[in-house]
């Protein structure tokens, strides 16, 4: 792993630990997270503090990347998707004054080897989705999806075994 | 209020009034517009022209929003959600020409105080999201969301009140 | 049609026919597509190498329009779009290493003349959405929708013809 910073008018990376054949994309906001040997990121991403994503991976273009969020290695993360750390998001505390990082719980959520992510889906924080386990287009995530397993919907259930069971 | 025109690499802001200590993230597209003191502004949003923001507001990546929205003050605004102005969209006119603004009627859309949005949302014109109101993640809105209740789903019902009840 | 490259701060576009009096927005990831005249493109949008898009559209900011995707002409697609065009997406094969182009099935796309597709919609692989049809905000298309409908939901259903019946 090696530490970059770029400040170019089409990147904003900062603090990114990124392994051998990295490729990223035009438009992206990177900062403090990591990312494995081999793995692709694609345009109009921003992958947030703390977030670690494994070996040849796929990042598609337009997903969002938030803090908690753990990605392992051989994973597919289709357009658009976006994953979520807090479960009440609000703007404000009680007092009225904006919310800082330690005014809120962060939830983790976490994607297990070779998980496909189809576009524009949405990840409920708190979720595991499984090894293998492939997640619909357009799906919803509100719960652990099971390794090996297809789930697909708003929210999404299980329609099939990768198998085809 | 001041006006501000910033044309560089990352920050397309054109006619935007802006309160104090508003924090504009990289590589967005905001045009006359107004937002209050204290709000953010996450990266790759866009916010057209007319759209009214509030103070204290938190408005992340990825998002939309349009001509014809007006968000109160304390409102959170989640990644990639978009707001919709125009109940039957066309592209063009029976005579085939491209629709310039004359050609459609806006529907107005209101976000109130304190409200909250979750990620990956899809806001439909003519709603009104109540005061403190809560919209879950990945919901499509098609109807109003009364003050201090939570909504989720595609179409948005009412889940419980904000009391949890 | 002329062919444009221009690499500028706010501009990625490779190889690109555009018809004439096009009008392209900053933050663009365009190559190797073709864009008919009268034609609108957004900010932060991305349309990959052998999209064919006809004269007189609108596609909206966040869009995102893969190869295999062919689109008409007189066509509004909203704001925040994905289209599909892997049924069963990976990101590696089964030795592991990423996949190429020649390691999976394009599966194509075809939104006929005078179509509207609505902001916040996901358009799986393999459909043809008919002409005049029009696909509601939030929609999960996962079937051809006939000409002269409407249809919403997730997974869309018809709701109406576009007569009003």
């Amino acid at each position: 792993m090696k530490k970059i910073n770029i400040d170019s008018p089409k990147k904003t990376i900062r603090d990114v630990e990124i392994g051998d054949r990295v490729t990223i994309f035009d438009f992206v906001n990177l900062y403090e997270c990591r990312i494995g040997s081999d793995t692709r990121v694609g345009t109009f991403v921003e992958i947030q503090k703390g977030v670690e994503i494994g070996s040849h991976c796929k990042i598609s273009s337009h997903t969002f990347i938030c803090e908690g969020v753990k990605i392992g290695s051989g994973v597919f993360i289709g357009h658009n998707v976006s994953f979520i750390n807090d479960r009440f998001p609000r703007a404000t505390n009680s007092d009225g004054l904006p919310k800082n990082r330690d005014d809120w719980d962060l939830i983790p959520t976490t994607v297990a080897d070779n998980a496909s992510i189809g576009t524009g889906s949405t990840i409920m924080c708190g979720v595991v989705i499984g090894e293998g386990a492939m997640v619909g287009a357009g799906s919803v995530v509100t719960r652990d999806v099971p390794a090996h397993t297809t789930v697909a919907g708003c929210p999404a259930k299980v329609i099939t075994d990768t198998e085809g069971n």
